[in-house]
């Protein structure tokens, strides 16, 4: 039977203030789905690679199976296939590890169906896989991984997404503390949020906002790292969640970084370096998070200008 | 003794979600202001123009004065001056007449005295002529009667400026319907709003203002006027104070018109419509607020260009 071959990227949601609305794809990371169709209406799949521990393998509570099945839901196609999923995206470490999931699977089932959807309709159907994996159906890590590069939410409704390749030349420090998590981290690494916000401090959110979406789009990297810094609520809401978060942040700043904000929900902290500072960044965080008793694994990385893409087929 | 002469122009403040954050100059009114100083210490203002009435004329409380009394003091100089100020912005309509009297004193002084601040401290400056007239330092109409095109505030305390041209070609309808308004307006129309926003509808105005901003920096006019149509929060509290509100935006989207919200603390409204629209968009709102016999004054104009500027002395 036809088989496709798919992968989606890793993926910092948030980007400090642009909470639920901005991302970016990085590289590093992917995970990969191979999907081919069976003669039935049976759905298989196997979950492997080394980042598959804990991930489920039920067709309806994988995110990439979720996010295929919702693609031909959409295409109204009704057949069977065997999903393979071969996880690189490490899980719980707030890099959008089921949303590259649910990206991939809803990118092959479009190849294999002929590409009958559009990039859009592409993130609702990875949504709804990242629904079946966390309860809400987030678009903030679905839609980079799908894209590459930025993206920007601009109806959360709708949904409808901007992609902005970058045009800034950085790297990406990305470090995930080994902390003790809650099971199911993302819905707790919301319910410390706080229901309301006064009117004051989202203005002053939204500035921050207007420095984020203008930077990516003006290529302005210095105002990057700083609109990154400038979240005024989930980060502060969040940061007792990540042991140290504080005194890392000031330490990676005082080295050269230019910014530095909590990835999606956590626990892994991102930092925005200029070209060829990211090794004196890096180590400034690891020693900060030890100091603390912590172990930290480190990614120095940088923007994923691609997205979900087709990918060989591999060996069976 | 030496004299100088500067203009600054109305402006149209939150573009719809950019609440505090947004706003753009337009053309059609500006504000004059005549500055010369005084061999002592004295401050002499004088209020002229077609829309001079119950504009104080008291130095400590008039914008212009004030401002232009802030930028002497950041400059350390310690001089008296004669002030007059020619009021063509009409007052209490929501298109930023006492940021434009405040740009106007701030500009002026600075030349005056050899341009030693930079525009971003005559927002500042500016600010301080505002809280004078209205109870509070609010950048959004300063900012881009000083700088003219777009701007956007990207750290509200600081406070820190961004100016952008702009790159599309659009007209304006702003109607002001003749409504009876309680004293302070501006402090009143601050009091309808909400104290506290829920977090899920602060993304989904979050998402608003990555749009607007967005659609600005890439000249993309049906966006900036989707993004201008779509406040969550803001326009619903203030609409109520302005009669038929939403059968005037419903009427204006259905003629044609790009977006629609509130002008600043209104309760003027405006319009964003493609070149040589404006006619009939114009027409259908007078129409429709005369339905509900509302008296409006129509202003069919465009974005300015220019903020603040130098004039030419004119006649004493």
């Amino acid at each position: 039977m036809k088989a496709v071959e798919a992968s989606a990227p890793a993926t910092i949601a948030n980007l400090g203030p642009g909470f639920d609305v901005a991302g970016m794809a990085i590289e590093g990371f992917r995970d990969w789905v191979r999907l081919e169709l069976l003669p039935g209406e049976d759905v298989e799949v196997r979950v492997e690679g080394a980042a598959a521990r804990g991930v489920a393998a039920q067709p309806e509570r994988n995110s990439a199976s979720v996010a295929a099945l919702k693609v031909f839901e959409l295409a109204g196609e009704r057949r069977g296939f065997r999903l393979r999923l071969r996880k690189e995206v490490p899980v719980g470490a707030g890099l959008g590890s089921s949303g590259a999931s649910a990206a991939a699977g809803a990118y092959a089932a479009n190849l294999l169906l002929g590409e009958p959807l559009t990039l859009q309709e592409l993130v609702k159907c990875a949504a709804e896989g990242e629904r079946a994996a966390c309860g809400s159906p987030h678009l903030d890590n679905v839609a980079p991984s799908l894209y590459g590069g930025f993206t920007l939410i601009l109806d959360v409704e709708k949904p409808e997404i901007l992609g902005i390749k970058p045009t800034m030349e950085f790297e990406v420090v990305v470090a995930t503390p080994r902390v003790r998590l809650p099971e199911n981290k993302t819905e707790y690494a919301r319910r410390v949020l706080p229901e309301k916000v006064e009117l004051g401090l989202m203005v002053r959110q939204q500035a921050s906002v207007a420095r984020l979406v203008a930077s990516i789009l003006r290529g302005d990297l210095e105002g990057f790292g700083k609109a990154v810094s400038s979240d005024y609520i989930i980060e502060p809401a969040r940061a007792k969640l990540i042991p140290g978060f504080h005194r890392v942040k000031e330490t990676a700043l005082r080295e050269g970084a230019l910014g530095l904000s909590i990835s999606g929900a956590g626990p892994s902290v991102f930092a925005v370096v200029r070209p060829g500072e990211a090794g004196r960044v890096a180590e400034a965080i690891r020693r900060e998070f030890n100091s603390l008793g912590v172990e930290a694994s480190i990614l120095v990385t940088k923007p994923s200008t691609e997205g979900a893409r087709r990918e060989l087929i591999g060996d069976p």
